[in-house]
């Protein structure tokens, strides 16, 4: 980007494994920026993290951290959304907020800018950036659903545990080391940090993200189905979600089923619409083996999406298999891409 | 069981993963053996196995190994079961194939005891046994279609690397040592012995297993679709499965989707029915994070089912996570659990 306008940024829980790529991000994308603020509990207070080669310290927010702040990135918890998203709208900054505070709520446009850009100027000071799983599906299946329809997803997903925190990729390090070496399997944090029970994920597979709701899904399944129907503006969609987390760092994947509204179509139709969309990248090659995985995703922005085939039962049925990082597109970069929109189309 | 018969058995591919735990299942469920010949090629020819205490010598198969032998376990690779299985019909053994080799041969009953152990009695000297991920399913599965009808499923798969063999667990182990380390991954065997290319399996996941065929789905997704059919005597059953491989050595997990045929069921109405299913463990229960994972499922026999929801836009919907030890329930078990009712029915 070029700009002669720059701006005060803030990250909220910069020291995070979301806010340490939101600040690589701003870096690689030479956002606009004029002043720079890191801000953490008063726990992570103190902290020096780099910057275009300068040394920053991560100061304790308080309400007045945002005075003056042009855009604030959050990635600390819903709970620190909650308490300083509005003294930072209150200040005259446009909160970008990675957490699942203000998603559902009818007045924050809940945003993939591949999807629903537009949203983003119907912002009354906040918008959400969604959960990473649902960022990544969506993003791959706007193209299709704008040129044949959609009637209904079913998707299951393949989690990283960076997704749970860095404790959690931490936990996942250690028991596999401990696995490796026979020894014990000491669980603490996964499936969810301050839930009543703790079990290992190292060499294991945990049909758990988030806390059980009353209907027997889990919060993350629940973000996916309602996060889906909003962005796409389609409250009618049929979206159903069961969410896995694995032994792996980084990136996640997910076995897509989508419906979509007209007959005809082919593999090729949509391996089209694919290659050809905004933050896509087709990697579909049977003959080859080329298809992705978390491990060739991580550390890139795109979404990359293969193994897409019809269903043999029915016309209108297709699977795929959708890979993105789960701290970039699926948290960091989606928040400084909104970031971007937001000052490419003086939106602020 | 108790009996007064005796019988003679061998083992094909007897110092494999599977043949390994058939050597143990017949020993824990204290087969009535008369003799016990244990085969291989002629590269593990001469190695010493144990079973009851006893040290016993594998032997390479010849046709002539199969003399006087009434029941002959083969899991050697398909090739292996297409030379031998023929010579040990011919001597007048049953043989149970682990293979893919005979599966949809229409005079091969391909038998998941809990579903259709009268198929057996058809058999004209081979029963096959079908594939891990198939056998799991469907077991979990047939209590609902018996009471409730059944139209579609749509699976996804986490499926260890011992199903590839113990050379892939041993990979896993090496890349996973290696990743810890900060070293290269070295990949030679994964996705599938003897493909094109290596991908490493080590924290990532792999949307491969077995090599892809025309339209696109690899073999597993086949074998899947085509056996469940079979099995459950429903050629119109309407079967999609998305297969991938995931770094753990033990029990493959599944993500069900199933459409049953009547209206008005609840999560408990199904809960109730896996309950009293035999070979079924229900492990279903939100409030105190309840559910089967591959490391609670390895090394038992049984099929372990929890997370069970009902779909929130399909009345006929239902989704449930179904976990076993592959190489048990999905292999070793499922035949010694045939020859079992073979001679417990006189079906020989």
């Amino acid at each position: 980007m070029s700009h002669t306008k720059t701006y005060n940024v803030a990250i909220v829980g910069a020291t995070g494994a979301v806010g340490q790529k939101m600040l690589e991000t701003l870096e690689d994308r030479n956002f606009p920026i004029n002043e720079l603020k890191l801000l953490s509990s008063s726990r992570s207070a103190g902290l020096k993290m780099s910057f275009k080669g300068e040394e920053k310290t991560v100061e304790e927010a308080i309400p007045e951290s945002f005075e003056g702040i042009d855009i604030a990135l959050f990635s600390a918890g819903g709970s620190v959304s909650k308490k300083f998203a509005p003294e930072a709208v209150k200040r005259g900054a446009v909160v970008i907020d990675n957490t699942s505070a203000f998603r559902m709520a009818e007045d924050v446009p809940l945003v993939v800018p591949e999807v629903n850009e537009e949203d983003i100027k119907l912002h009354k000071g906040i918008i959400a950036n969604p959960n990473c799983s649902t960022i990544q599906m969506v993003a791959a299946l706007e193209p299709i659903r704008k040129a044949l329809g959609m009637k209904r997803i079913i998707v299951s997903t393949y989690q990283a545990v960076s997704g749970a925190g860095t404790e959690a990729a931490e936990e996942l390090r250690e028991q596999s080391q401990a696995f490796l070496n026979g020894e014990e399997l000491e669980a603490n944090i996964l499936p969810v940090k301050g839930d009543k029970k703790h079990s290992p994920i190292a060499f294991n597979a945990l049909p758990q993200i988030d806390v059980f709701q009353e209907n027997g899904y889990t919060y993350e399944e629940m973000k996916m189905i309602n996060e889906t129907k909003k962005i796409m503006h389609m409250p009618d969609l049929s979206v159903a979600a069961t969410c896995v987390r694995l032994p792996f760092f980084t990136s996640h994947a997910e076995s897509v089923y989508v419906e979509i509204e007209k007959d005809g179509v082919t593999v090729e139709d949509i391996q089209n619409l694919l290659a050809h969309a905004p933050g896509i990248v087709l990697e579909d090659d049977p003959s080859t083996q080329t298809y992705p995985t978390p491990l060739s995703a991580a550390e890139k922005r795109e979404v990359f999406v293969g193994r897409v085939r019809k269903d043999l039962d029915h016309e209108r049925g297709f699977h795929m298999w959708v890979v993105s990082d789960n701290l970039l597109k699926g948290a960091a970069w989606n928040s400084v891409q909104i970031a971007e929109r937001i000052v490419s189309n003086e939106w602020l």
